[in-house]
């Protein structure tokens, strides 16, 4: 395949951003899109790129996902990441894994010792490892480890230890059914907690990026530290397959290329395979907008897979690549949200400067009851 | 609804089961159908029937589930088990847990977790523990807990024995680039160590069970110890949502129940979501066995995410709940497997015994290249 401009997008997670950190929260996109395309430059693929990308997101103390991530009950940062390769349409996964610099990259590692293997030996090297055994096999492959409780902020602590006293206040003087950490839980999850809470600065979920190449091959990573006060060894939705990243490099000019990230309410992506649902929507509806509007209405917001659930969190972040018969060749991009905003950033290989943005829901709507979507078109 | 007659199945794996321990296999899917025939008799639900079935599995050393599971690396056992709910459409699992006496009765836990949380209070409970949390999970919710390596039989010791030392000879032999592991692996894969293993008495994966209760719900479970010598927090498919166990109740006379429930290559089937493309399929195409038939062949044997795979090793056990307008209901049992076996049972409630058998594959077809399905009727 002759060779294209490259295109590539992240996302700083889906939930709630404070504007008074809104330049800090789009300045790590921008930073994330340019090493990525730096990569890209130098002849790397998508799948390196969205790695770089992700590892940049993780390395912020500011994004939910490796350094700063949320803590468990037990005061420990467990990890969630997975990479898909859109040309081998190979997944590679790490759930819980705790001091691993970037998770992201243990993901990656997975990719390519299945992409290795698969074609050579018929081997079936594991797709995802967990908790203590990922740890050591990230050892073993010389991925970079932390040192004890290495992604733990000073901002961290001091959020999980008034938490901490929530819970023990509530625990002593609680006589209902419901546990305190339900509802400690419960409030983290909505965001509605941030009033009570001058230090944390919000809400977010599992951070991503998709990607498409100077070859039209297409990945997706995803990352993320989880939910606040989790019960340790609670798998979330960036680790599980077709739920936190989707890519698929689609057929010549039959099925279009798409790549996709979620994050949100882990469950509700989970039970909704919302990665996987919006891009089998895209490949299939020639209209994006209308692909991902249809997957959002139809498969998550009116899924009878939460229709006991009140408000759904999520969002996606979608990146379309069409190729037409006469070779004109186009990178869509599209977010799409339920939760209160999502930032955003993106970068064509010609651009001088990323472009990052904090997509909001308007003022009229609900948040986890409707939702905004907004995209943009590039030709490579 | 009216009470109908129930109907359970279960297998004890697809993969390879030796003619000479035929009778001990059917023994342990006998006393499965029948402790979980007595739980839907005292009026239990369909989650606790398949819950009951499956724990019966996982008691028996001779299944690779709960005791007498393969051994990883380190000489451990690591199982892997989820339950789903049709009723609710809520999934329960537990990845790489480690002491538990059952692991599917900590899904089953998390699945009543979540059904009691969600109803009441929007709250988001794990669908999903790991690890050392899902033991500790499991550790509160009072759970019993084997003692120290209590899964480990001395057959599995022996094998792993055996095992360790081919590794150790293969390192200290081998000058090229697969590693012992990678060789053990997809000789255990395929089962073609069997002949030079004789205390190994097969290769069998995931076991499973499927049933529909007199109130006309559905449910599924699933349970595995995984691949012998896997990595430390390999986490397979049955504790992969969509792909182990999947259950949808239906919608009244429209769209039909079903329960699936997969065992095999875990990677082939966790790659196909074979439980839930196998489930979606039933659901669309009123022909059960050329639902089935086309999802193996279309979406297994011929997928595009296992073109590199030269055998796919995957079987299924599947049940349909028919449901006329004029009040006529029926039960559809259908297996299907690429693997050389698959050991099954199922009892109707009005049966005074369950039905055992091993499926085997013709003489004339190649394991992971062609499959054998079959099934019954059963009017409830």
């Amino acid at each position: 395949m002759e060779k294209q401009k490259s295109f590539i997008a992240v996302h700083a997670g889906a939930g709630y951003h404070s504007t008074n950190k809104e330049t800090e929260y789009r300045s790590v996109c921008k930073d994330a899109c340019k090493q990525a395309m730096e990569i890209l430059h130098k002849e790397g693929n998508a799948v390196e790129a969205v790695t770089k990308a992700v590892s940049v997101l993780e390395d912020s103390p500011l994004t939910n996902a490796g350094l700063g991530s949320s803590l468990t009950l037990e005061g420990c940062v467990e990890c969630d990441a997975s990479v898909m390769d859109g040309r081998t349409l190979t997944s590679g996964a790490v759930g819980c894994v705790m001091d691993v610099q970037n998770p992201v990259q243990v993901a990656e590692r997975l990719v390519q010792t299945q992409v290795q293997g698969g074609l050579s030996h018929g081997r079936i090297p594991p797709s995802i490892l967990v908790a203590h055994g990922a740890r050591q096999w990230a050892d073993q492959q010389d991925i970079t480890l932390t040192a004890d409780a290495g992604h733990v902020t000073e901002s961290s602590r001091r959020t999980y230890l008034k938490y901490k006293r929530k819970l023990a206040n509530q625990t002593s003087t609680s006589g209902n059914k419901e546990t305190a950490e339900d509802t400690t839980h419960k409030r983290m999850k909505t965001g509605k907690d941030e009033l009570e809470c001058g230090e944390c600065s919000g809400v977010q979920d599992t951070v991503g990026c998709v990607c498409v190449d100077g070859e039209g091959n297409m990945a997706a990573a995803c990352s993320s530290g989880g939910i606040w006060m989790k019960h340790t060894g609670r798998m979330g939705p960036a680790a599980h397959y077709g739920v936190g990243s989707w890519a698929h490099n689609g057929c010549c000019n039959k099925t279009p290329g798409v790549a996709v990230v979620s994050s949100g309410g882990g469950e509700h992506l989970i039970k909704t395979f919302l990665a996987k649902t919006c891009a089998d929507r895209v490949q299939k509806e020639p209209n994006a907008s209308l692909a991902v509007s249809s997957a959002f209405k139809d498969n998550f917001l009116e899924s009878e897979f939460l229709s006991h659930v009140e408000d759904k969190h999520g969002g996606v972040l979608v990146l379309k690549h069409l190729m037409e018969d006469d070779g004109y060749r186009e990178a869509e991009v599209l977010w799409a949200h339920t939760t209160d905003s999502m930032c955003v950033g993106y970068m064509l290989e010609t651009h001088s400067k990323p472009t990052t943005f904090i997509s909001r829901l308007p003022a009229s709507s609900l948040p986890g009851k409707s939702f905004a979507m907004e995209g943009k078109n590039f030709k490579l």
